[in-house]
């Protein structure tokens, strides 16, 4: 199997820690593919980064199931049967996620004259939304799951790329989760750049 | 139970397919609340439809992981144990479906003088490149799952929104699919609005 990806997305960021804490990061190679990549588009129609090629040249994306696909062969324990509410917490992360990645298109690839004060304020409001939610709840983030890895990576796509936000101004609970996390190897070993 | 969301949203009218095709139709309100509305923003930080709201007030979104909740609920055989295949071709028809709602707000929610052309044609080569990819399967999309449900809920926004695409046009298998998939009750019932 290989994964193909950009080492300064978040969405693949989730599959490699994935990866590495399912003991997988030695079988699955990491092939550096950008989404405008011919490499990318043949194995993914819509043209966004991860896809994971199998041994069968079958395909997958996006990050979400590509970590189930992987959890599930490794006989894993980041989707407990049943943990729907980790499952909620999963989905919150992802819509940090997407938010930031249209907020960074919006003021970094889309051209100056073309940027909407509504939609940065629209996404950014979601972004705030997303982290008051999960300051609240923190205490649920424990164990190493598919909600722990997203959350993990959405904000360290936070410091990555939007690093004045001040996301821990009043959120001490998830800083503090955050720096514990961010220690464990995988996360170490797969940082943006 | 109770489903919130928009009768204009393609992905909750995925959600309403899959209460039809359960059989949970009548045992799951369907209520109307936009993404701005308080009620929605309660339960879903991110701030999108839909959002379903469990007996327990935990609730649970986006439309993927509702399906999955819901098809679990009712022993359903919308996702077949292993059917990795499948999987992929739902991420694809997701991929059409977010590619379409950009588009959307590109072209009607965003003032026109914050437009950009470069935004619309990656979007739109996003939605021709799932048509022709879906297109050369088509005869995998023969039983009801998640990956059916999903290609005609974004196909059906299509015809919704952007009438004047012609996406029928070199895609003779997709639309002879799609007309026999929108006879079924469950579509019929839940037609946008």
């Amino acid at each position: 199997m290989k994964l193909l990806g950009s080492p300064t997305s978040p969405y693949v960021r989730k599959c490699r820690v994935t990866l590495a804490e399912l003991g997988l990061a030695d079988s699955v190679a990491f092939v550096v593919a950008p989404p405008t990549s011919d490499e990318l588009i043949a194995v993914n129609p819509v043209m966004k980064v991860p896809a994971l090629v199998l041994d069968n040249g079958d395909s997958l994306f996006d990050s979400r199931m590509i970590m189930r696909y992987l959890n599930e062969k490794a006989g894993g324990k980041l989707y407990p049967a049943g943990d729907w509410a980790m499952v909620r917490r999963e989905s919150t992360a992802e819509g940090m996620i997407d938010a930031s990645l249209l907020l960074r298109m919006e003021t970094f690839a889309r051209p100056e004259q073309f940027r909407w004060d509504g939609w940065i304020e629209t996404q950014s409001k979601k972004i705030n939304s997303v982290l008051d939610a999960m300051e609240a709840e923190v205490g649920t983030l424990g164990n190493v799951t598919g909600a722990a890895i997203g959350m993990a990576c959405g904000l360290g796509y936070l410091d990555f790329r939007f690093a004045d936000w001040g996301w821990r101004n009043g959120r001490p609970g998830l800083a503090k989760w955050f720096e514990g996390f961010s220690a464990r190897a995988s996360m170490q070993g797969s940082k943006h750049e």
